[in-house]
């Protein structure tokens, strides 16, 4: 299993984003533990109430400031073999102050999103300035995937869809969703993730909930049930994939309501292409479901930008004009919700390519029936 | 088991909170999924990209802005009962302009700690001004437990007490940390915890890391272990309590650094009562540990507040004048760090009561020597 990339790509995304402040006139990138930081120097370090951060001068050298209790969650890291500065700090000392040390000036600070309150109103309060979000200056860095990322995609791709071939061997009526649930997460595991980070299972009603997780209803034999589940597999780069399963033999109404849902999916993966915008796949999904008059039943984005974070940017969605490129990767899902009675969902993670894209997830799209036992 | 305390208590707590807000000439809290959010509306909504937050004015009702996508979330909790309003957004909407809709003028706003840079940064933006942190006014109400959270807090420390005082049925020399570790995971859940939050196994010079949490070292029969462990249970209150294990007699030296820590525990545990302040308990143990010529060994703060959260206010540490109240709950846990050799830590869960404090850890503070097989 890769824990981490290969030290030199560490050292060249950092030295890349350093470029990218300074371009964006911003003196430091403030980067807590989180995905960015995960990006950047391969850390899995957690966030605690002690301010942990890796500062990225535009220019000067990068330096990690942590407490002297955490200094060890870096061990794994790429940060030693970088030869990146640590500043310790311990209990009692102020590590805002110590953060902006190196800093001259007026520092406008770029901070990462997973930032919490907690620790930027007192950074605010320490510099006199508000920061930018380090989204703005990371993005076309984190948007665009470069080989190995690519290649740890296709591996979570594989992964995932290796678990809804067995859902079979759970999924059937008389279970409850959440005994379904928990054999699908001990699944991922066995399939090469190293968490279950979602499982939704959606019978019949639950399904028309797009953010159900799962209950203790118990499956009935004439339910659609709905089954987006996903997780991060080393070093990091998650699955996401959702297929809808049947036992009996479905009513017309429904039958082509997910016919036309396929041809949504189907449409909106055919969009996408370098030059196009985000929000234009998203149009491609939603015109073919409005034609069908199933516009209002389709209630949610048609996709999520997927990598170190399970929702990233790209978001495709209205009113999203980015320009799509090659190597963003993303999700096409839409869905048809029926309130109180059932709902469906398709989604792949797709990668640009120079002149289409390529699917992660190769399952078949259909209405997959079951058998009951 | 209870999922959340009965919505008069909630109903309270809001109306406290926007006096507390009104107090402090704040306009409104703007709080988002987390511990402030489980205290005010016993909710275990999480956070996700989509804005979704409780806004409290300190004049007027309160709204609940959540995407439409995540309404459902908020069944369990007390929102339907206390009858809060619900402003539900869809994509392509701005949640933020939708929070502040109802507040005049130029609100100052006070945020939860957990709120992240990439809701508060766009926030900022909504209003032109800077938010205070809403820790700042919820503290005081949130520090001092009412008696339903003392009783959540006691089943807790019972809890835990139960999982420690099984701890010689896993650990033994020749298993992993790791194997010790998922057995006591499995134990907290089985003794009625909703998870197992943190369990840390410093064996021999890994306990010398406060922070470490377990790895695939084999433990060896002269090794001293660190077992801290903790999780939430029922309606989300938190135990966490430390004891120090070994197989055989300890070497002397070892003997005399853990007899001093013990009482360096004791004495700390015994200068909490209302009045004093949080340093004062720091400094207690901290002392005895210098007189016994450990005061470099002893490497972090005495303790940190506990409830909904595992760290939150109060923390006992140097340059903390809070004045201690009954009802105030927090950890007492002295450590002493051989780096690369040994570690041991006592950890205890106290509240303050009237006139001193209740320990809801119970178990012996001694060196526990455990069989070898």
């Amino acid at each position: 299993m890769v824990s981490r990339f290969p030290t030199v790509v560490y050292g060249r995304r950092v030295a890349r984003a350093a470029e990218l402040a300074g371009q964006a006139g911003v003196t430091a990138l403030i980067i807590t533990p989180g995905p960015d930081l995960a990006y950047l120097i391969g850390s899995d370090a957690q966030t605690f109430e002690r301010f942990s951060a890796l500062v990225i001068p535009a220019s000067g050298a990068p330096v990690l400031v942590t407490p002297r209790l955490e200094v060890a969650s870096f061990a794994e890291s790429a940060a030693g073999e970088l030869g990146l500065d640590f500043a310790p700090w311990v209990d009692g000392e102020d590590p805002f102050t110590l953060a902006l040390r190196t800093l001259r000036g007026d520092p406008v600070l770029a901070v990462s999103d997973s930032m919490s309150a907690g620790h930027l109103i007192p950074l605010m309060a320490a510099t006199g300035t508000a920061p930018v979000l380090a989204t703005a200056i990371l993005r076309d860095l984190r948007m665009v995937k470069d080989d190995d990322e690519i290649e740890a995609l296709r591996r979570a791709g594989a992964a995932i869809d290796r678990v809804h071939a067995r859902v079979g061997e759970w999924l059937r009526p008389g279970r409850t969703e959440a005994a379904v649930a928990a054999d699908i997460a001990d699944a991922l595991i066995a399939e090469g993730h190293t968490a279950a980070a979602f499982v939704i299972v959606g019978s019949g009603p639950n399904g028309a909930d797009p953010h159900h997780e799962h209950s203790d209803r118990v499956i009935e034999q004439d339910d659609i049930v709905v089954i987006d589940i996903g997780g991060p597999v080393a070093p990091g780069y998650n699955s996401d994939c959702t297929r809808t399963y049947c036992f009996t033999e479905p009513p017309a109404d429904v039958a082509a309501a997910y016919a036309a849902l396929e041809e949504a999916q189907a449409v909106a993966v055919a969009a996408v292409r370098p030059g196009v915008t985000a929000e234009s796949v998203d149009a491609a999904a939603r015109d073919r479901l409005v034609a069908a008059g199933l516009g209002e039943k389709f209630i949610h984005r048609t996709g999520h930008g997927i990598g170190l974070s399970v929702h990233e940017e790209p978001y495709i969605v209205a009113g999203n004009e980015l320009v799509l490129a090659p190597g963003m990767a993303f999700s096409v899902e839409p869905g048809v919700y029926f309130d109180g009675e059932w709902g469906a969902r398709i989604e792949d993670i797709v990668i640009v390519t120079d002149d289409g894209c390529e699917s992660v997830n190769r399952r078949s799209h259909g209405l997959t029936r079951l058998p009951q036992e």
